[in-house]
């Protein structure tokens, strides 16, 4: 892998991801950007125990733009884009909108109980798997896979030793259904300030359960998972499987057979395990219903300096499709009384998903 | 107030509140209306301590009906309802697809480590706020908002008496975008037969809160509420404000200004009150798009049986509108990680509902 890191016209990092063999990456941003005001606070709620980020300058960012005019896609025939470029095989770069931005300044004066604050200040990175903008992640060849495997790492490493992050998440939001702005093929990477709500609950029930048995909590539900009718995809490193109590329709957890806290600890038969892995359980996926259905691909790292033993390296791949015409939606029960209510059976949904002719 | 208690022709309960003076309600169902064949069992989520619940028989549930097969409507001119009356004013009766339904028996040999399962045992209710199928909440008449939460305050002391309910959730889902199947005016109520996740949260941190001041969580974070420029509605019962922590560009919480644990225990003046500010409420977030916007308002009442001391019933009003035409989704950094990031502040929001000229 070659890994070229250049700078954007404002300032924010690039980096190109390539095959070795591939050539330079030398092209400049001449862009005339107009400047953005950022403004990233995170207030706490104390009645639910979160930080919630205030991010109000991303209210003007790019919304569903024509493919001509995509921001993702490498610069050419003088169409200048997010990457100079004309060609590229994984590039990731700092989000133009960030929700979590570099260090903002807090006036101490504004924090004062019960209404606490704290900066935002944390990164938003932006990871295109390919320059071609009419296909998605299912698409990539194995060896593409691996390359954004590969970028994965990188990144997690070098922004897990920023002093301000706590968490670094990377996920792939994909569908118009569920909110996607941008077509392109892509995911992105959060790096928060904070250990995240969900994580903190998690780890909790992991502590707990150490404490009982003296076992890691996740290895315990693998191995109970492994035994089960609810296995989709396994091989010698990973195993893809509907969980027992998945919340939506559509749910694939994919672990590796290995505890690792996250995917910097992965070796490399795990890496390339994982590339075939993962596709076969995205297009068995979207085999279920003969097209590309809305999804949120979302994994789960340890934090970056505590509990590192609790945790336990995966991949949460969720879609609200219930039927090819159908969405469940994240209404009432599920929002205000975090009760979700589940229409479709987990050992139902594993049915279809192994029964997909590839 | 009259209560008419009747049933219909597969045994579910119906129940017509009308103003006093109300002609009797005595139409009867003739239906000849297919079996539901009803599975609703709860599963235990290990990892975030959760229950989650499946309801199989719900995929084949009535998804937007034209307005000429609404089964909310009264029954007219020969089209047989969910409703038998030619008219009504609020009618509540049992969903005809629950999401938690009686008793459910539960294979004990099914509920094994780490797998365990228990009954979806409770009930969920419909609530229809007028026979127009045409209007919604907002179009209310204050008498009317009245009569509706008197129906509410009626639900919530019968399913409290039930063995099996351990919390009732008084909500309304609104807007084809967040996944309304029906049009007609309408909420519902779900019985739980266990306290949700995102109430137990709260509690704990009320349990928290006052064993370290004495003082109940919610009474010091609306006394503190009440001092800022984020009031949209006050009056002596009850106040409405955009919370200082809201997740959504658009959030309102509305509470009685006295303590009180759920419904029943408003007193006259309180339920009066709360029509006319409810629904300036909601007359106000509409009016801040000139256009009706989706939105779920969601009833927090304090347990069945426990902790009723610590809770504070309030009212939780969110839309995902962030812009006349963008709405916020639920998406990776939300959904995976439970970490909610807000393009709008809530000053702003608060502002904008005490702009709109009524």
């Amino acid at each position: 892998m070659t890994v070229t890191r250049t700078s954007l016209v404002d300032g924010r990092t690039l980096i190109y991801f390539d095959s070795d063999g591939a050539k330079p990456r030398t092209a400049v941003d001449v862009r005339d950007l107009p400047e953005v005001i950022f403004d990233s606070t995170m207030r706490y709620d104390a009645a639910l125990d979160e930080w919630i980020t205030y991010a109000s300058h991303r209210q003007t960012r790019t919304f569903l733009p024509p493919a001509d005019e995509c921001p993702l896609c490498p610069t050419r025939d003088g169409r200048l884009t997010e990457v100079p470029d004309d060609d590229y095989e994984v590039v990731v770069f700092e989000n133009r909108f960030p929700s979590l931005f570099g260090d903002v300044p807090i006036d101490p004066a504004t924090d004062v109980e019960p209404f606490r604050v704290r900066p935002g200040n944390g990164s938003c990175e932006v990871v295109c798997y390919t320059a071609d903008h009419d296909v998605s992640f299912a698409d990539l060849t194995p060896a593409r896979a691996r390359l954004v495997l590969d970028a994965w790492v990188h990144r997690t490493a070098e922004l897990s030793a920023l002093p301000q992050v706590e968490q670094v998440f990377i996920f792939e939001n994909r569908g118009e259904s569920i909110g996607v702005t941008l077509h392109h093929p892509h995911g992105q990477i959060y790096a928060y300030p904070y250990v995240t709500p969900r994580t903190r609950r998690t780890l909790q029930s992991a502590r707990d359960h150490l404490a009982a048995t003296g076992r890691n909590l996740f290895a315990d539900l693998l191995a109970a998972e492994q035994a089960t009718n609810r296995v989709v995809v396994r091989d010698e490193h990973w195993t893809a499987f509907v969980p027992f109590a998945a919340r939506w329709p559509m749910e694939i957890h994919v672990y590796p057979n290995r505890q690792v806290a996250d995917v910097t600890e992965l070796d490399e038969a795990e890496r390339d395990s994982f590339a075939r892995v993962y596709l076969e359980v995205l297009r068995r996926m979207h085999g279920v219903y003969d097209e590309e259905i809305p999804y949120i691909a979302a994994w789960h790292q340890a934090p970056v300096r505590v509990d590192r033993e609790l945790g336990y390296l995966h991949l949460e791949i969720t879609s609200p499709q219930r039927a090819p015409d159908k969405l469940k939606y994240f209404a009432g029960s599920e929002s205000a009384m975090g009760a979700f209510i589940n229409d479709v059976l987990p050992e139902a949904t594993a049915e279809a998903l192994r029964g997909v002719q590839l």
